[in-house]
């Protein structure tokens, strides 16, 4: 598949470049950023995914996060795709009245249910398609592992894409995931802002998630932040400590 | 005068607070976002007066810029300002028709032509009336040194707020500055993208800057740095060189 370039600036030594393509999976235009470390220019570098919440374009998060210091520093390269532009151009009835439910709001779930089934497929994108064409198109890429950062959103919209029975909802739930888990041995980090609307009004269950860890005995260190909120504030905050936990086993 | 929250946000251990009050200079309402270091909260911190360029509101810079961490970490208050909103209620004819005269393109001088003159007071507003206010509100103000980032447009424009006569636009020149300097020993940083636009079309003349520092012996580095433009990409690659390089005499 063809990427074109939609621009390309040099950023801590680096450069963060974006490109657009015609993605099969979603059946319209797609656009993703890809920042490559100067490390790329002359040696392999391992890939970091990661994906970003609701109404954000590809901008939010290589204008607000602050990444590109330590994945200049690590030689890290860093992807990250635009949720919001993604379903634009699909022209599906009602697709604009909602914040969480249409354009903007992919959830990177597989959607089931009319209208959204020709073209909500973000997780056969995010987990196939995607890097299939990363790896085909960046000589460059060296270890290749799915670094994702997940939030619980466990939305009464997941019906609107999915549909009311709630069991089809549980392969794209952390906490089920967790609970049956049974791969190599992980170490995970998360960090939570205390003080933001989401998690005060129980849309975010970090609690459940962290009792899935501890019955499965798998190690975690969740870090409940005093002060902080949901926005890129906060991701800006923490950042480097998540590039340079990556960055410990993509580099080993 | 009195000072108006705006909003707060925690970020890096420290507060990312933005103000507004009405400007005795400008004779409107003008926004100012002030960080707050963590240390801040204990004792005494020396301030940093950073001021955007055209076009920009005082988001641009603390969205975009990743100033906080490096402020955070070397115990700075960072202030920057708005250029862009602070002349949007003075209601002058013709004030929106240019992105570089009028809205948006205070320049920083006090415009002592018609119709700007009223209300084009920047020199003064952050040479004296902006000081002011932050000593006088902020009781945990330590060491103040006004650190300010020059780049030159030796603009036409000028003429717009200072008349036909260049002698007068020699007060805010930072080359005859320079060539007149005589006060305590300096120590200069300044990067510079070598491939942006206002380079290679000569409205930015760093060279003229250096010839007058060699002229008086005032040791200066200059980084003509490769492949970097004028953009917010380029500062936040190197902030933190220059919140270092302030905050070794700031905290000395």
């Amino acid at each position: 598949m063809a990427l074109t370039q939609v621009s390309s600036n040099k950023r801590c030594d680096g450069y963060q470049k974006v490109f657009e393509h015609d993605s099969s999976e979603l059946k319209c235009k797609m656009k993703f950023a890809i920042y490559l470390p100067p490390k790329a220019e002359s040696s392999k570098c391992p890939v970091l995914y990661s994906l970003s919440g609701l109404s954000c374009t590809e901008q939010n998060f290589i204008t607000k996060a602050g990444s590109q210091q330590a994945a200049s520093e690590h030689g890290i390269i860093y992807i990250n795709i635009s949720t919001f532009t993604v379903y634009s151009g699909c022209n599906i009835e009602g697709e604009d009245e909602s914040w969480d439910l249409g354009t903007g709001a992919g959830f990177y779930v597989n959607a089931t249910q009319e209208p959204w089934k020709t073209n909500y497929h973000m997780y056969s994108y995010v987990t196939e398609e995607l890097p299939r064409l990363i790896n085909s198109n960046f000589p460059n890429l060296g270890k290749y592992k799915a670094c994702i950062y997940l939030t619980l959103h466990r939305l009464k919209l997941f019906s609107g894409y999915l549909g009311p029975d709630k069991s089809t909802w549980e392969l794209y739930d952390a906490t089920v995931m967790a609970e049956s888990y049974s791969g190599p041995e992980l170490d995970i980090l998360i960090d939570q802002g205390r003080d933001g609307l989401f998690l005060s009004s129980s849309q975010l269950r970090p609690d459940n998630l962290i009792a899935a860890f501890s019955k499965q005995k798998i190690p975690v260190v969740f870090r409940l932040q005093q002060g902080y909120d949901h926005s890129y504030y906060f991701i800006f905050s923490f950042i480097i400590d998540h590039i340079k936990h990556h960055a410990k086993y993509l580099n080993a």
